[in-house]
């Protein structure tokens, strides 16, 4: 990767903050504190890694207002150091620019559009009036079904699957094994088996959006699903039929959508929460990691239901403790009867 | 797709229920009341959605028997709306016909046995004696190893991977990403290292199976795992080794069930559930989402283990009262001692 | 596959263990108690499955020293009953050896590098400067990123995805769907969108690592995610960004683990068990299935927090209980006031 050095002081000039110490300190790299090396440019933003903070190699560092004193390095000082490192991250590494064509072991319908500076990669699979826009990439093996799209300026990594008819919006993210478009999980029970409903909703994913590697989204029944603007989601979430996502909220890995949920926008998802199906998450909700949510939330704010690892053998008297907890009930009323009783015999 | 017109009257003969209102009223699509449109069937079965009932402007609905007068639109009433629905609807959306022949993309090895009016997509690649039953399909990128079996009339979507001497039913449909017979979980311990156990047995999948995205199905570590006819399982679920899942059982999203354990027939299983291994669960068994099973289940009913998210503030007031329960238990108890103490004073 | 038979003695000669009946049987495969035949070598290591034991039609088994004479067949007799028959199935399940080569459909950059006695299938791609190690084996379909490398002897299964960068050691087993070295999860705020923060880390695989179906590991933010020697994941497993595996840990199916955590050396994790983010695992530490993990864990050990299923009508009796714990609490405190209050009045 090409390095271009910067100077301290130009660098506070595209991601904002005060220099404190030399301006003209050179930077080529951003760097984990631990790692950094001479010419690195790190970021303190967790007390948690203060010793680190102190033994760095770095060159320079970016830490918060209240840290300014936290170390004598040439350092920009601002309020939200985490986001002045992603800037700062993100103008050290530009992405490659796309290198366009189509490779010849690409298979592609006579009628699928594909943007003159677009790149499909090696042994992709385009359908009938599929489409891809302008300076799109589908890195190999990727798949596209009859009149599925892709935006402008989206990029597929190897190995993802957009079934018939889905639309990705504009400057996508798309990581290996997703797919989108599989049919929904719907079947209606006649004499004991499970008789298939067809599938025809599609999926319709907003501009901005990324999706985590195995991540699934279904398609609608009847109407789509729908992945609002700016929305993120890691990797090995299931977003199952006519779910919709509001704008830039972000889901966490292994969560699972149930069917017909609209989730408001803004919304933060931790890790292997476990939505229900026919809920409505209002805007700014935050739900925790490990949280099984079962009826709607209407009010912003955070939850939880999660019961922290313990040993086993404390948590097995926890259980037997919570199994009896409607007797240990009965014998504080049995309490109460014959307190407040012998009060009235006087 | 193209769209042919049924009349109401004619319509209820083939799905069943009794028409009210003009039967004579034309419909060529299904679609949700929110959706629909003039020439549009759409169907009420759910209390939450009155108001869309009442504002909806399809040209007729169906209804079940209690909801007879909700609405004044010409109407097919049953019993079992939902299954009514799912009727109609797949005789509007027939499935596309398959166009039989081998991609030359394809890599098929010489001895496998492809039936003449089965589908090879592009890319695809079939080992040394892999056999694709009459009208099977198999959209680009779908891999069979040697001796793997897809039965007739079978549907691989996208990217499908079948391990060597994998078997797939008739009627089958496998959605993207599926991979049936990667090795089971099997090592054991010598001196703190984990010898691997081959995984010798194979993956028996029956007949009218669906199995969703990215879902995981492990061959048996010596006699097969094995999903009966007619089971439903949705995205990203996880089949561990010598797993047997009985005849029309539908499991949601998200499920991981260990290896070794028997799931019955006509089970129900919500969404991220967890199964332990080497269980029982008798027929008829449902079990809520999220729950996790760590015992056999012997008598059919529903079965439960999830707590509710509950705003953190609350929850956390929650979490410490469970951690001590123990000691309010004992303060029970010394109360129970010192009142029946006072008591036998007398 | 071809069938070798083998005189019980012998075995026990490679295996361990002392022969117990007549050493000259021969067997010739290994099978379960249930589907052995004659010329098979079962074992019987769960006391579950004597029935079993007393039936089998094997022609010898392998027991454990404590079941001696719990059969009358021939016998095998040592102190891990499963350790030796995992080294007998190893013996007569010899995996295929690779033939090599690269198959004409795969897409190689030019520069690079597969080892002369490894084997690339149909329709892999090879980005620039990828690396095969001697005796590698890509199945169909797999994808290396520029600058990817495969070690010596490890096996990708079909479909398998390395993003550029990334290393895998010797003797890997990779599944088919693994995807490793997507991005990770790193987006800061600004102003209510989500900014893509660059994942520059890479993925390193030790040596001896098996990685089961659509598992994914994603590459480090800066730096490396890391996975130790001789590690087991199971299938439908979220590795984060920056996580640590020590050598020989083991972790079941449909487990989580989020982004900068270090998990220690010889730890074995349950299904779908929920580790959090920034956290430390120490050696030898044991989690249950389904146990969400808030905190960092300093002491080996076993840990949960699963609450095993309940029939539906009692556990919502329970969890009502729950929500009132404080309500209890503050009962038991209003009566301990009472009674004390009682005794001082004498």
């Amino acid at each position: 990767m090409a390095e271009r050095e910067v100077r301290l002081a130009d660098l506070a000039a595209r991601i904002g903050g005060e220099v404190v110490g030399r301006g003209d300190t050179l930077v080529s790299r951003v760097a984990s504190l631990r790692a950094a090396r001479s010419g690195d440019l790190a970021f303190f933003s967790d007390g948690r890694y203060r010793a680190e903070l102190a033994a760095t190699q770095a060159s320079a560092v970016i830490v918060g207002a209240a840290e300014r004193d936290a170390t004598a390095l040439p350092r920009i000082v601002g309020d939200d150091p985490y986001l002045m490192f992603a800037k700062a991250a993100r103008l050290f590494h530009a992405e490659a620019p796309v290198i366009a064509g189509v490779h010849p072991s690409a298979v592609v319908a006579p009628d699928a559009q594909i943007a003159p500076d677009a790149a499909v990669g090696p042994h992709c699979v385009l359908g009938a009036g599929a489409r891809v826009g302008a300076g799109a990439e589908l890195a190999p093996g990727c798949m596209l079904g009859a009149g599925a799209s892709v935006g402008a300026g989206s990029r597929l990594h190897a190995g993802v699957t957009v079934y018939a008819g889905c639309e990705i919006g504009p400057r996508a993210v798309l990581h290996s094994g997703v797919v989108i478009g599989a049919d929904g999980f719907g079947f209606a029970l006649e004499d004991g088996r499970w008789l298939k409903i067809p599938q025809t909703g599609r999926v319709r994913v907003g501009a901005d959006v990324e999706i985590g590697a195995n991540t699934t989204v279904d398609r609608g029944a009847l109407d789509d699903t729908v992945i609002g603007d700016g929305v993120k989601l890691d990797n090995q979430i299931q977003v199952g039929h006519n779910v919709s996502i509001g704008e830039h909220t972000a889901i966490a890995g292994c969560v699972g959508i149930a069917g017909s949920t609209r989730i408001g926008r803004h919304c933060m998802i931790g890790g292997a929460a476990m939505i229900g199906g026919h809920l409505t998450i209002a805007d700014r909700v935050v739900i925790a990691g490990g949280t099984v949510v079962t009826k709607s939330i209407e009010q912003p704010g955070t939850y939880v239901s999660v019961i922290p690892a313990t040993p086993s053998r404390e948590w097995r008297r926890t259980v037997a403790m919570l199994r009896n907890l409607e007797r240990m009930a009965e014998r504080v009323r049995a309490l109460e009867r014959r307190v407040p009783g012998r009060e009235s015999e006087k």
